[in-house]
């Protein structure tokens, strides 16, 4: 057996740094070997300190890890996964990244710079090679990384399948969030329950332009944004896990509703972004049922790392509607920024 | 004091039954008389064979009325409510009106027919008289008049002020209901803990559909359907009461956000819808908090009665965008037809 | 019209301070003069600087009051209603008490003091006397008094007709609670969808020494616990409101089923809490339905000031089960201090 | 390899019946063979028919198998699993045992009876030869053996480690009952929405019964119920799957809460029932954080067999307290009875 590859997780005992951990747990490429948390927490035993909210156990090798400052010294790792607050990752990443560690962040706070890439593995691999402009233009060996905002992540994979096949001119999406998308303590159980909050901070924005940049290609040595309009709302709703979104899609060539579910059922990642150790099987899922995805049924679908479509028909505006499902905190937080570590190895972009 | 109208209510044991009875008491006008219920229950008091589930109590009157089977002999009212089942109505409400009694339906049977109105007295009063070429055409001495599915309601009364200020183009509309939106027993709660339902059977035609009825115009003895594209997602959450609604709106002429929330919240109904006891005061109210309507906070506004509009903003596609909020038991359902009643009575078309 | 006395409430923005608010309109002896807040909100409009949760509207009198910090300095009010939180609570209420002013408090922290009575003007208004020794002991005009946690509240009422009838000697209590009993933000969403916690913090001490210090009687100037052996379990459960505990109870004298149900169902208070604005009417309902009492459709029995009994039934152990119900936020917090708050003032006790 | 031996699964397209095709999927000594369901489902395909509402997927090789008619005739299985309702298990079950099978039933109709065992091989193995006496009795080949009661299951685990170590005087539980015990449709979410239900119909008689049969012991050809008192009180709360129970002890012995969690934690089954393919691993986990266990994170703690206590402390009246947590559509019910299963095969009694 090949030797591992220590990585650490910056953040561990929030939310999306708890499944960093459970998901790391066996992991065939990379093994948790630190993880970081606020000052209250350092030097305490990680099974001790942290309050554990993933239904899976905590994994034993994780237990007795002594949490450490989120500082690059001391830390022996030429990876590390980042589940930083927005507050505080645009400082403490750069700090990794300049002491030449490689950094796959969740956080947002490099999204827009436009020599770091949003990567989704299924569907923009080729973006993973904005680090070499970014390495030049700041001077570093390590670099950044990021993976999209946990909504944007199953829309762009499935509007990834119609672009390729016939262009994409206009995207409606309604999202249904779930809980666990705004962390931990996160929403007051006060504020969902019997309810629906018609709105989530700052995430209408991300939603309209992250999509865009991922689905964009290289003009030079930057990403040129994809040329179609895109208008969101964002609601949160009473689901533990699984954003659920409702599309309406104008594609700029004809398409019918059955070819459409065909395109989607039957795309193929590039090939980068293939065959690696969380590649999604399938990438995408078509439900025929009429009332599915849902996620409390549909969210572990491909261990979470699946993009669940249904109810793929007619609309009367734009053509073409369906439901897409993605585990927000697997496949649109932890699950995806390791998929996006297994991606940079295979491109030799870990620099080991 | 005027003696009141003796009514009944068809149907009475069921959510909306149950809700008509409920609204019914004190009412100015109208005195519950009798309820018809199913054969099972025929005989029985309704405070005993009734499960009644609304959260305020049973009127006393009600509870010592005993159930009638669902047929004219035996009624002697003018006016009936009726929360039958589609699978029945059509033909139940039909023996009603040709008995010479007026109907005011919640169920979805009669509202494509070309001579029976859906009725909203905040929108389209004069569709009221509709019901004269009902009766020569079918011969009836009484009537069917209906209320639109909960869903097209609150919507489209907002599409109502939009439409006499600027002219509608495009609306998509995407629904986020509540369970009582399905009766009782209706949701199992197994399917909506924890989870989204993305599909409600049938509910997507009726809500591209009613609004466009609703908002048309008299051409010679039939409604012309506005003239407007409707897009509609329909999705069960876990909600007890009150339907919301994210919208994105084309108009024909141009507006700002700054107008739209202006026109919205200062919506006069027509005169003939105005000032009648269930009139909604206000007849929409504006939030400007970024994060209402919200179900739980906001669906008693106005006694359940009032349409709550949010978020207005602009849209990236479509120009306009809000959500709408409306209670589907009370404005949505059993309060409307109650209200419609009460706009019968005054345009003289109770035939009493 | 007589003149409203004005009074304040300490702590106004959080969960139980707004119940406050909202249950203080339209109050026919007080009258809402004041608002204290923390720090940050001081100077602020209420209306603007608090995120109201409460279903019902804000009163449009609240609105314009500007929050105040919570010292005695500048509030020229009789009488104040405490929402503090346990940590701040001791130390604040003890200025307002020694500057002249009666506090009538909903927290915890003087409660175990032998001269602060736990007043419930249903149960024990004679306990209300207790604020002559404190008095004197502590030298303060004012005076503090307490309601008791919201568990104990319709537990303790309930188990006050059985003792007056029949005597108690072991009493099993478990409670369902609902998470505005914790406040807000309160209980994270993630822990409570689809889950109970089957633990409180420091609930089940409380609950087992407060209704025996209620039930207790005058020794000289302190009050002798009630001679009665309780055991409690305590849980959360998905509730917004309505705290719901499983009783068994074992009575000194033997009492059947019958007749337990018709002492609890008949019950009047001690005539000094009966006939003021809040007492309940109903104090205590007894409903036969085989199901019942449930938090949704019965907290807001009697205004939410019932305590609701069902199920009194057979116990093989103790002899007595049965279930009640009490609206945690309104019997069990602000509708009781402020009931407290009538029953100093027809004893004489608010120096005015 | 092993040959498995077929089985089939009586009334499969319920929620336990579900529950068993998911855990029949690859399990070492049995294999799905046949399915049967209501009249209307018969000759279509289970995956076509059947609405699947288990979180797992579907397992391929059940959607082809064809429903056919609940009767003996052409099932040739010599072991059938029963997830027959209640009301027609008595007639069916007894078809199958005289036509030679060994039924291992979920439903309730025969655990009463006193030639049929109630089975838990954590705690009486020993009663599986029960069905000697049976089928002497009733003339039968086959035989009946059954699992208990959801409710009753991790209670009577619990109770057992006790049983041995200090023998049992009084126990009082309170459950918290998980929605999917009631089967599908079952409770409606209107009822259980921001909601308890303190009743579960005909429930406490089965938990207060069951228990005491199971923790009995052979006199002659019967079983002598265990000689200690129970009372219980049954609520449905909001909670998809796992009954949690707390419970007060009386023990004959006196035992310190720390002896009790040691007993607990520490608990061996008798031989026949340990090392079987579902024995729990452990079979008793005792958490010693203050708040667990959980449904949401604890129910599949061993592979949702395992029974997990906590928050063992003293009782003030009956000296002992601890909340005990199952999963009731695992080991409550499907998963259960496949283990009950395996013990009858290592003992010889499924007569091949």
């Amino acid at each position: 057996m090949v030797e591992r590859i220590p990585v650490a997780v910056l953040g561990a005992t929030g939310s999306v740094g708890q499944r960093f951990v459970q998901l790391l747990e066996g992991h065939p490429w990379f093994e948790l070997a630190a993880v970081t948390g606020s000052e209250r927490r350092v030097g305490k035993e990680f099974g001790k300190t942290c309050h554990w909210i993933v239904q899976e156990r905590m994994p034993d090798s994780a237990k007795s890890l002594v949490v450490q400052e989120t500082v690059p010294e001391g830390l022996d790792v030429p990876l590390v996964f980042s589940a930083l607050p927005s507050g505080v990752a645009k400082q403490k990443e750069s700090l990794f990244a300049s002491a030449g560690m490689v950094v796959c962040s969740n956080a947002g706070a490099f999204r827009q710079e436009p020599d770091v890439p949003i990567l989704l593995p299924e569907v923009n691999p080729d973006h993973a090679h904005l680090v070499d402009v970014q390495r030049r233009l700041r001077g570093w060996e390590g670099c950044i990384t990021t993976n999209p905002n946990c909504t944007s992540t199953g829309v762009t994979i499935a509007l990834k399948a119609l672009q390729d096949s016939c262009g994409l001119s206009k995207v409606f999406a309604v999202s249904l969030q779930a809980i666990s998308g705004a962390g931990y303590p996160g929403v007051p159980s006060l504020d969902i329950l019997d309810n629906v909050i018609p709105h989530i901070s700052n995430e209408e924005p991300k939603f309209e332009w992250e999509p865009r940049k991922m689905l964009g290609s290289f003009e030079g040595e930057e990403i040129a944004l994809a040329d179609f309009l895109m208008s969101t709302h964002c609601n949160r709703v009473a689901v533990s896990d699984g954003h659920l979104v409702c599309m309406s899609v104008e594609t700029r060539d004809p398409i019918t509703v059955a070819e459409a579910a065909q395109i989607l059922g039957s795309y193929a990642p590039p090939e980068a972004g293939f065959g690696l150790p969380s590649t999604p099987e399938p990438v995408i899922f078509v439900s025929s049922d009429p009332d599915r995805p849902q996620p409390r049924l549909d969210r572990m679908t491909g261990k979470g790392m699946t993009t669940v479509v249904g109810r793929v028909r007619e609309d009367s505006i734009f053509g073409l509607k369906f439901v897409v499902l993605s585990h927000n905190t697997i496949r649109g937080a932890a699950g995806g920024s390791i998929y996006n570590a297994e991606l940079l190895r295979r491109e030799g972009l870990l620099g080991i």
